[in-house]
């Protein structure tokens, strides 16, 4: 892992870094940050590790005791947009305009990339938990849309993730990995999701094997989920990991 | 509006009356009242305006900058328990006891009981601004399982509130009136109700009319609502009715 850029704002260190050719950032407090639980930021499709959403999150959760990191998922943000995401964003525009569900084409190209970036995610923890980040802490786990398309797989594979906030996503390719999650998570809904049905959505709720779950369901599209959920995500992490 | 005693405890003042026959009791803290929004608190079938998760959200409510007020609902606390009240716990009894649902035979109590108890919910707020608690301020409603029944007749006729918690209810005998509820409303849903069915549960949280909703489901039944959804309802009463 070679730490590439440091730079800070509003009482937030933020360091870019890259490991095994994957560019990602670290936020953390000034000074020592080890004992601080790590909370891993996944972005959504056609976004990146530094997107303004992803950003905002990491600055409240550095206020709020947590260290955060994001990575830029295979084929986003400074990695090289392949063949494959050309042709994925090509084939969901057509079918979205011809009025056809693209759930279930998402869901196979989700599938796709979380072989790949589980792996990424996972090496990146031992890699960051080696430079005294979160080191030997319970680490939570953020990502919504694509960063549940991708996030359910690696919960369900990485044992030192003890929360999770998920949500914009439906249970297309993901209802078996969301029945191994076993750790307690947050779930968020967009009652009138113009991009995943409803019933798919409430579905993968219904599948994790949590004993704590809990779905937040709000009025509005896909990308309105409202200010006040990050708010109740940073009490969801402050209840489960820093307790 | 008879105030009959007054006690202090824990920093919140407590107050007992009676209005119209009807008995409630007003929660405040020490000092004038009447710059603080009210919060209407409506208990469950077969409890009370002091059971204990009344009282203790109460306190909540009082801790975070409101008035609380509770009545005992008709046929319920130290009202008389009529004949009707008696007949409807022992169908539901046998209902339970044959394994048929409950929710249309508890949905006609609740719309029999909520032609009574709006009137004594309105005519109880005139009285408490007249006496200088909450007076010309928004005034919020906190009502789940029969609370909601009752509640959500309430909140669509009574244009002083608004804000609304409600919960633990099916659609059915309440859709219509959720349609003529406009103000924003946060909605409790257990995932594993053993009471209320989900799919109608889900119904009337769809059938509202608020443009801000949000539907909160955590796993665990009936009774098991997670102590910080309360927590949630103080957030979600300060964005709406201190801002």
């Amino acid at each position: 892992m070679h730490f590439t850029s440091e730079t800070t704002a509003n009482g937030v260190v933020e360091r870019r870094f890259t490991h095994a050719d994957v560019p990602g950032v670290l936020w953390t407090a000034p000074g020592d940050p080890s004992a601080r639980p790590l909370v891993l930021l996944a972005h959504g499709g056609g976004q990146h590790k530094t997107a303004p959403g992803i950003a905002g999150r990491a600055h409240r959760f550095v206020a709020a005791g947590f260290a955060a990191a994001a990575l830029d998922a295979p084929g986003h943000g400074e990695r090289p947009r392949t063949e494959r995401e050309e042709r994925v964003s090509a084939e969901i525009r057509s079918l979205v305009a011809a009025g056809e569900p693209a759930v279930d084409y998402v869901a196979r190209y989700h599938a796709e990339v979380a072989s790949q970036s589980v792996k990424e995610w996972t090496s990146t923890v031992d890699e960051l938990w080696t430079a005294g980040i979160g080191t030997d802490r319970p680490v939570g786990f953020f990502g919504i849309s694509m960063g549940t398309g991708l996030g359910v797989p690696l919960v369900a594979a990485e044992p030192r993730i003890a929360a999770a906030v998920f949500g914009l996503a439906g249970n297309e390719g993901l209802a078996d990995a969301a029945g191994r999650v076993r750790v307690p998570i947050e779930f968020l809904l967009q009652w009138d999701d113009e991009m995943v049905p409803r019933d798919s959505a409430l579905a993968l709720f219904d599948a994790f094997g949590s004993a704590e779950k809990s779905l937040h369901a709000n009025a509005g599209p896909h990308a309105g989920v409202p200010r006040f959920e990050v708010d109740s995500a940073v009490r969801f992490f402050a209840r489960h990991l820093l307790a």
